[in-house]
């Protein structure tokens, strides 16, 4: 079935990975150092020799020039992992493979690829009789080059022949007193590339929270850097245990040595935005999921970018001055408590939006299992994450976090604090777009008659588009003629 | 050209109108009574008899049963202006129509079309020589009979024969003094739809304000439906002057005849979200355009559907007991300035996005021309929308409505007010979404320096995705081997 030109190349890597970016190549020397003989090749053929004779030099790597050697030198069934930009890239790559390979090869996309091309590539390669996994792939460069967490999707009759393989090299967390693996088959067609999607949504939740911490300590009690990690130490030790806290606190205490300037002070306050937070957006207004801390989040890192209007809207508008004169522990507690608070907000809306998903697409996704996958490994990798697969563990189809009763306490615990450090921030105007958003889900959530009554009657009187009432069942639409000089024509396509 | 088959029919129509829903009817109403003839016709047929024998009797209207006989009683260019569901319903009426036009003839897309299927419609039907206006259609039913907001946009060929009719039936304003129509061509391709979605996106914001307003007054002062319309008929005294005050006035002042209750408190409170919300939430995403207030108004849409999550969820989680102690005027007072100061954030926000778009698409879009279209007929109209079209007199590339000196002396007016009204619901545990959003925003834009530095850091530690720093030039990329143990290797691919 193959049509690759006849060679020599004996077949002796057990996986062969193209692509050497950062993450790639540090793919691979986790892959060779737990026992895996891995092929290796890049378009710029170039990089593979530097490789080889740097990083690589001494490991068990087979590197190649062209991919008809590539392919030959792995063993059957083969396995192809791309760490190639998502999009038009993946599509090539998988082009120039498919003649290449035999059917039940594999090959897996460990990009930031958006889960419908996933979907779509898993259906066009299991036509080809191939077999196509996506698979989300978090911890930065470090993660994968130590143990990253993995969320592969896609055609399940690849995973027996993948799994020894992802489970060895990915990060390892204790739960229940086991040692497990940071990854496990996620789902069917592209629900790997969607959970970790997901991921990358609740990583900008996170790290805007933190980003709103640091304002409103640095803008109401005038903390430098250095106290500022020091604080940051500190509630590593506590809730808020996790990988970003702890960069965070690293962050903080670096000092730039050609200026002796913390270093954080001299970075430029604009941050780029595309991909995975907007994609996760956009799933959460296809589903109808409220999913609005990462929406702000997003949102937050376009209004960073526009630096010079902001720094023009600076001389022109007005705002309180940030002078607080409370206790400062107190303070440093209560936001504290608001990022932790906020935490429990993003999280619940980000496995409210995979529940939703899981539902509509008919994957079945183990909300659970995505919690301990999410557990180490990756960036958002925190005790927290334990906390949840614990919610999980109690009540598998759980309906929001919110009510599980682990964090329906630690939000009671949490709340008044939440509640005194956003009145000290909006009477500083320092801006905590996420935290508010995150108080009004919460109240949102808990409110059982929101005023969307007057929104109904709203669009009954201008549109006629009708309105169900309290004191009839579900499911009857009833209109008003509000005005009495309306018709009683009502709408049923027109959304003015 | 025409293949429509020999007809007796004399062409005596100004204008033919597909789609017999509300809004077709009553525009076909207005039409009629500016003078003009009008063909009818619906795909189900028996709509248009009953039509003629209804509402429409012993009016200029020429009621058609089949598409060939509509289309002969035109006169030409023939104009047809659908009204019909938006999706694959128009492109159905279009291709049934195409075989039975002549060359510029004109076909119009009244209903609620998202702008990129109105690119592309006008582009198929320019190949086959058929001039194509995508147009938006502001003002619920009552604005359809009586004057609506008209946003055409499409092939500029067809604007001559389209604009006598549309001017005529349009809502009228007085600009400087002078009565001129709300409507004016917006731009090439899918200029006018795309400007009706932002309509709809701000509408969908207005509306959200409003509803949070009567939350925070109900909620905490207790106040009753007949109470709360004596307020918001004040408001409509006041820079908050608009029909959505108007007509929330009027539905509070509604009393069920069936129950005596008040209608409004009989109503359910779950809302529809689909269409021009999220579109306009998708666009802004696009363009890296901070629009939040119209995202948390969707996704409060969203919540707001979750009736049975949020009644269970209202039994487990606590918060604080609304107890308001302080001045009751002063609070409705601070109430209203918040209202207020939100919508001017909610306009800066969409004013920036059609701003953003104009640039991306290279559409030339005329902000204060589209803020007089929509001074009148549609159903955000008010008396601030005139304040919008003079700060664009003033500045026609206004960055940002918020640094014009009018709004900029506003928002300094209501802004201590704002930061009350928000104090007071985040202690009582009132959701606000869309208040707290808009001030995030506000203290976000007017902000020199926000804390995306740490942001940026934090990137660059776990994926070496590099910063620029504020002592060098733009444009230069730095990158910190922040552990000391990590590669020197960046990112440019791979967004963890």
């Amino acid at each position: 079935m193959s049509t690759a030109p006849a060679t020599t190349t004996p077949a002796t890597a057990d996986i062969g990975l193209i692509g050497l970016a950062v993450m790639g190549e540090n793919l691979i020397l986790n892959m060779e150092s737990r026992g895996f003989t891995v092929a290796v090749f890049n378009r710029t053929t170039a990089k593979v020799d530097e490789f080889l004779a740097g990083r690589g030099k001494g490991k068990k790597l087979v590197g190649a020039h062209d991919l008809p050697g590539f392919v030959a030198s792995l063993k059957k069934p083969r396995k192809v992992m791309l760490m190639v930009q998502a999009g038009k890239p993946v599509d090539a790559v998988i082009d120039q493979l498919v003649p290449l390979l035999d059917p039940e090869d594999i090959i897996i996309d460990g990009g930031n690829s958006n889960f419908p091309d996933t979907t779509r590539r898993t259906k066009m390669l299991a036509d080809k009789k191939l077999r196509f996994v996506g698979t989300g792939v978090s911890g930065g460069e470090e993660g994968a080059l130590k143990g990253p967490s993995i969320m592969p999707g896609g055609d399940p009759a690849a995973w027996p022949a993948v799994k020894p393989i992802f489970q060895a090299i990915a990060a390892k967390v204790t739960d229940n007193g086991v040692e497990v693996p940071c990854c496990d088959w996620v789902g069917p067609e592209g629900a790997g590339h969607f959970v970790k999607m997901v991921h990358n949504g609740i990583e900008y939740g996170d790290i805007q929270l933190i980003n709103e911490a640091y304002h409103l300590l640095s803008g109401l009690l005038g903390l430098g850097a250095a106290d500022l990690s020091k604080v940051f130490a500190k509630w590593n030790t506590g809730a808020l245990d996790s990988y970003l806290i702890e960069i965070t606190r690293d962050i903080l205490a670096f000092v730039d040595p050609e200026t002796g300037t913390p270093m954080v002070d001299l970075i430029l306050d604009t941050a780029g935005q595309k991909g995975t937070g907007k994609w996760t957006v956009t799933s959460a207004l296809d589903l109808g999921v409220p999913l609005t801390l990462i929406s702000e989040a997003v949102f937050s890192r376009c209004l960073s970018a526009q630096k010079d209007e902001r720094v023009a809207a600076s001389k022109i508008l007005g705002g309180p001055v940030p002078a607080f004169t409370g206790n400062r522990e107190q303070l440093i507690q209560d936001v504290e408590m608001a990022l932790y608070a906020s935490k429990i907000m993003s999280y619940a809306q980000g496995f409210a939006l995979m529940r939703a998903m899981a539902k509509d697409s008919g994957w079945t996704i183990n909300n659970g299992a995505v919690a301990l996958m999410w557990r180490g490994g990756c960036i958002i990798r925190s005790a927290f994450l334990g906390k949840i697969k614990d919610a999980f563990d109690r009540k598998p189809d759980l309906a929001n976090l919110l009510v599980d009763q682990y964090f329906a306490a630690e939000v009671g615990r949490a709340q008044a604090s939440w509640r005194r450090a956003l009145a000290a921030g909006i009477a500083a105007g320092i801006p905590m777009p996420a935290m508010t958003s995150a108080l009004a889900y919460y109240d949102g959530y808990r409110t059982a008659r929101l005023p969307a009554n007057l929104l109904q009657a709203q669009r009954d009187f201008f549109g006629a588009h009708t309105y169900e009432r309290t004191d009839k069942p579900r499911g009857q639409f009833f209109h008003t003629n509000w005005t009495g000089h309306g018709g009683t024509t009502s709408s049923s396509t027109y959304n003015a």
